[in-house]
């Protein structure tokens, strides 16, 4: 069988794991404050354009200014650790319906005393007349306390549909959520693909700049396992590592993931890798176009999707596993197709042939 | 101004005060253990057709199989001990969209660690097929443990919008919850108005025999302030009081609880106050009916909903205090009426005559 | 049976239950937004030497800077919601380990997320030093993000073991504070109890301008129930309805509360009612002194604790019911004797000769 | 320099590595339902003498009944999951007072709702007596719904003092926590270098046997990173994957857990490492005997207490690091040195020479 069902199939960039093996007996301190760890936390600073003292130095009025990344384990680890630092109790998290967050991290962001205000979208993209008629709601609203106050915007780049937010579009999101004093978060676990697609008009440092705090995804873009969280706005970083650690994900051999995020940002493996995952898909999205397959989401990144009758799914199934999203009629679902920083072209060739 | 806008405007029932006063200097035991609490709980119970042992003795195992009956402050309250107590960390609670627990309890629900999985509803009342579907969809999810579990059902009876379940509805509800192991929780800050309209074909006792839990309103429906929970299931009853107390709920002056529910369970005085509250909002519904106005839901109990235009709005205004639900659209809003056990039926002449 | 175990007994102060009834019938918003409870807010301010803004008006940015004065419940509600609302995810409150919050709210701190960092002391007074070292040791612990940050200090005045504070304590105390910007809260359950105790060398002005919040309470000083919270550092007042909404605490009839509270501090009752609780405990203080009872607490408040032998606790519990501590050991027996505002003094006649 | 302050300094044992890179390109399905963990879970099942279904399959009431072991990321993780699941809101869990769960995990345990009720301990191991002591004081407090109700008991075996309990300690404590239904946890972060302790007279299934649930710790024992949770009570296997979901701690790529679980397992792997830190420990004791220096713990596990004179310590730390628990007094400071699986043997020659 021939996978595309998802972008965590495979293990890491054999660079990871050779790094990971010529470091292997050094001794180094624990919990992120390494060497690699240091310094691939400064390599990421700088390429998001932002001021950073990394030294992560062991005084309490010391840390309060420093620390503009920090390496978290997986995606649900650190959306939670995020919106439980960005919150107050009496706060929800606007996003939208179809967001991680909502659906599919088992209510963690509840389980830390949150509501997510979950706004429905078409593709998965909130909108700033959307965000900001939220935010107005609220504000009028006669029993204004008897309602959670949003106190903070979720978004993902690219979403879980695939789709891309525009330059303009984050700058109108980025605008409405300065405006209201509301912090602009950005799940970026598939951030390479999103930034690499040919729909993307925006580099990293300006969608860093419109952020307050966003990640970096590694676990579904090349490393064993690992996202690294960049917080733009130096007023969100006091404290933080209280954060990591309370919230289960503060590493021991921290520098696991320093050295994987070093790798990564060294020769532009990181964005070598995403466009190879990207021109991979647009491969399948060009072949599901000319066999008339219809597009469910316009997507032009890592992952597409189509509807298939019964006849084609169950013809596909025999070679190839696919994602299946949900049953759209009797005769018709709605598939993901998945490829990644791994995929062999020769698979997809094959997936093409079969279609 | 004479105020249609909430149920909770006046003080009590006079009897309850002068049993309040004619008490007031005798020494008892607190926290709910004084011979006045267990004699209104035993005689709640009782009226719920309920075998209770409300002892309430003061043993670890002996207090498991006691407490039938328990008495809270107050709704926001009430809802949160009980969802608290109902659910583990991984569930959710399913109920409609426009629920008090999912729109006017600042995340009390979320704050406690469970996500409200809201329903859409037409008028504000749940039906047993899509509770059904809920359950389904979960249990047929392919990353089932990835979503939240469902694991109880919160219905209101009445609900927010004055309608009532009827008792079909009801059995086909609960018979679904017990199909599924999830329990059913009723929220009765209205009980007495719902049980007293003529749309209602259920009583007490046949209610409490389709839950596993419910609660009896009393600040809305004559208290000063308190609302009585009944645990019709026995296995929900072992160490109800820990969540009680932990939950900010255990007055230690327990008997204003307990003697405000045994004069307002004595005479039916409850009831008859029940009857008043509705009888004097169908006297408003007939009205509006007659009158022309539409009516926005199809209300028989203490709330009245209708849609005014700006010019009929601000006319009643003038010498009326009605709630706001929200603008229709720039010439209209719908508005609520209420009425309560102490609407003079003065006052509601003269809204009538100024309709 | 004469009781002597608690503080919370008996009913109200006559003229609190006339109040109630004077205004039973009239119509009034609810919430706490209405005019009584406006009117007793800006009473307690003023009597507190605060400015505060009690318009309490509807818009969010409005609200920031309003309420210095809330009214809760009960006190496990007071103190869960302003701890809650003065922490961060990853802060504890110091406390001593004989806290009521530390040891008798079934973990209500905790269960919104917070650690009780728990201090020994000698009679259940923390002492400045001791808080100045917990907060040095955090500061400098190499693991410091592996600990929790003592994130404000916990005080009762006077204690649950009837001591008070001296003004020289409390500034020792408040200067630590200040200089660690780690706010002071002072749990006044029996706020009245301490500041009439002859050995209280501070005013209720005074004690205000030493904390940053603290409660003046109602339930165990003549009122049915209820406590009145006091925010004197503005900081520390936005968005605080939505906490006491969310943790159950806005009473829908909140002008019982105001009320209550009016009539409190009309015409000096609370202090005559707080004296003659204090007085009638000194008569009891007195007599244990003078039969040679040991005293277990030195208090000059309304609780009194001795050490009885079997023989003397048997007798005295034959007409009189006490409040049982701790075995001390197999011959001795630690009770607490408390008086209050309804103490009737004949029967602290009949328990001294009985002594 | 030389490092001993930790057992997390070095990477991973070298045949883990090789797994990972001999497995890296193969396509696998995540979240620990992969070919490799299913046979590491059913491994270690094995080994701990247990039943288990681990087919994890994919229906609700199917999962209900498997799942003896998971692969969780990191400790502090692992911890809050099992606590989170076992405990009910109104529980606390039962600990030494120098417990991990108590002083290095911010919280995290509070974080999620529960108190640790902290017992004072000699060497950091609870006693039978004094678990069954803390157990009947709830039963037997006449608030008892006022207190924290004791939910589990939490031991680390080695503790964080590198002491073992002994084969009739253990068995004792358990049948304590039988008697009164309350789950018993080991930590086994170190469980190796504690089995293989000459002082251990306990094998894995003997522990296992007396435990309800307790993990097999992989990241200080030779793994990258994981920990190995068995869960021998079948009752507290239901839903759990959805806490470790919930949690955080489910790794998209799960095979790489599963993978270096079942390398250690494979030819005594383990216990080979765990045996060279031990017998690496056992030289530095020996030495520290011989020449004199006081043993501050009496351990035979791979941590070694000593207490150093200034010069000492400032003439060790000019070639070796060191871990500083606590300044005794200001002569004195007591230190910890750690072996774990790969140190050198000539280091630890180094180290003796210098003492």
């Amino acid at each position: 069988m021939i996978h595309f069902e998802c972008d965590y199939g495979e293990g890491c960039a054999p660079a990871v794991l050779q790094a990971l093996s010529r470091t292997n007996m050094e001794q180094t301190v624990g919990y992120g404050l390494d060497p690699y760890s240091l310094q691939a936390k400064q390599l990421i600073a700088d390429l998001c354009g932002l001021r950073s003292d990394e030294r992560q130095d062991s005084l309490w009025r010391g840390r309060e200014t420093a620390g503009a990344v920090h390496f978290l384990v997986g995606g649900t680890q650190t959306n939670t650790v995020v919106i439980n630092y960005l919150l107050r109790p009496h706060q929800g998290v606007i996003a939208a319906d179809c967001s991680h967050i909502n659906v599919h991290e088992t209510g963690a962001i509840e389980h830390c005393g949150h509501k997510v205000l979950a706004l429905p979208t078409e593709d998965g993209r909130l909108t700033a007349v959307q965000i900001q008629d939220a935010l107005l709601q609220h504000l009028y609203d006669p029993n204004i306390e008897h309602t959670i106050q949003p106190g903070m915007v979720y978004l993902s780049f690219p979403t879980e549909t695939g789709m891309v937010y525009s330059k303009s579009e984050l700058q109108a999101i980025s605008a409405v959520c300065r405006q209201y004093s509301v912090p602009l978060y950005i799940d970026g676990a598939r951030l390479g693909y999103g930034l690499r697609s040919p729909k993307a008009d925006i580099t990293l440092q300006e969608l860093a700049a419109l952020t307050d705090i966003f990640y970096i995804g590694g676990t579904k873009q090349g490393a064993l396992f690992g996202e690294a969280l960049v917080i733009r706005n130096p007023a969100c970083r006091k404290d933080f590592r209280y954060f990591v650690k309370q919230g289960g994900g503060m590493l021991a051999k921290g520098r696991l993931l320093g050295l994987q995020f070093l790798t990564l940002f060294t020769d532009d493996l990181y964005w070598n890798l995403s466009d190879h995952a990207v021109s991979q898909a647009l491969r399948i999205r060009q072949a599901l176009t000319e066999k008339g397959y219809p597009l469910y989401m316009d997507s032009y990144t890592n992952q597409q999707f189509t509807i298939l009758t019964n006849e084609q799914l169950e013809r596909l199934q025999q070679r190839f596993v696919l994602s299946v999203v949900e049953r759209k009629d009797s005769g018709h679902t709605i598939v993901r197709i998945c490829t990644d920083w791994a995929t062999a072209p020769d698979n997809v060739t094959q997936l093409i042939n079969a279609l």
